[in-house]
Order: C-alpha cells, then sequence, then structure tokens
C-alpha cells in the first residue's frame, strides 16, 4: 500500500482526535516507517488487522479535513508568509524590516 | 444561562463535527439569539431539553479546541496580521508594500 504523503500532514493536524490505539499504529506507520508486519507484530494484531486500521484512520483524517478545511487554511497562511519574506528580504534594513520579519517569523511558528 | 463569546468562535471552527440537530439548535441560540423556550418550540423539545443540548455541543466544542486547538493559533496569526498591516501603513508607497498589503489581505480572508 503506497503512503500518502498529505496523511502525514492531517496526521498533524487531527491526530489528536483519533483513539490512542489508532493514532499509534498510524504514527508507527507513517513517522516510524514501520511496515504492517511489524506493526502487527508490536501491538499483537494480525498484517490484515494493521492494513484495517490504518485505512479506517486515514478515512476518519480525511474526513474531518473535508469537514474543517484547517489543514488546507494553514498550508495557503504558509504559502502566502513566505511570499511575504521574500519581498520583505528586499527592503532596505530599517525597524519595519525588523518588525515584519519577527511577525511572519511568529507565524510560521505557529503554523 | 450566560453566553459565553468563545463559543460562537468555536462554532466557526468545530460547527461541522457536530450533529446537524446538535448545530441547529447551538446556532439558533449563539447566531439567531433564540431564547431556550423559543428554541424549544421551535425543535419540539423542552426548554431543559434544549439547554442540554446546548451544554453537551457546549463540551464537544471544548474538547475539540482542548485537543486541536486551532481557533487559538487563528487568533493568534490574526493578531500578528494586524500588527504587520500596522507597520505596513507607515511605508512609503511602493511595490513592495502593495504586495505585502495584498498578502496580508490575503490571509486575514483564509481566516
Amino acid at each position: 500500500m503506497a503512503k500518502d504523503l498529505s496523511i502525514t500532514i492531517l496526521m498533524d493536524f487531527y491526530g489528536e482526535m483519533l483513539t490512542k490505539k489508532r493514532f499509534d499504529v498510524m504514527d508507527m506507520y507513517y513517522n516510524g516507517d514501520l511496515s504492517l508486519a511489524e506493526i502487527g507484530e508490536e501491538v499483537g494484531v494480525s498484517r490484515q488487522g494493521v492494513h484495517d486500521t490504518i485505512k479506517r484512520g486515514e478515512q476518519q483524517l480525511i474526513e474531518f479535513e473535508e469537514k474543517l478545511g484547517l489543514a488546507k487554511r494553514f498550508l495557503d497562511i504558509s504559502s502566502y508568509i513566505k511570499e511575504a519574506n521574500k519581498v520583505i528580504d528586499t527592503m532596505p534594513e530599517s525597524a519595519q524590516k525588523d518588525t515584519l520579519r519577527r511577525l511572519t517569523q511568529n507565524i510560521l511558528e505557529i503554523i
């Protein structure tokens, strides 16, 4: 089964909404890079059981994003901030430049 | 019962996660400004039933925010952007100023 990179992002946003067991399995798969068989051994279920848990978790994360759209909103903000930083870089040194730099930095840290 | 303004904000962020019935009752209360009795008449349940539905919904919204913290993150971003706009206002007219203005505007529209 192919790992969907965007699922990793959705895990960051909505992972807390999953049950602990489901979160742990998905975390091992997406962030720990373990195979289905390895995870199965770890948590004591079949390879197929791990596969089903991951599929259900993915579906749940996708539904959260369909309903809330927060990941997309954060990613859009992030891309505007990066664009702003490029413009700020071209400004001559000034107190304004320093303040804008600090503010965009603060925003990127929140995201 | 006192209306909590921050619940209105959480409704904007997480309202879609509530059941339709619960959302409708909370929407009438928080956004439509109807009384418990009026809502009860509208949906055909007792005043106490409406009260309980709202309390459960509030609890659910607060739990979403405790888990995800997305409302607070958006509000923080919004306040940094407003601070940035004040700085941008003090800049002399330039292509950079126009671009930064457009980018902060785009971000505020997402939030």
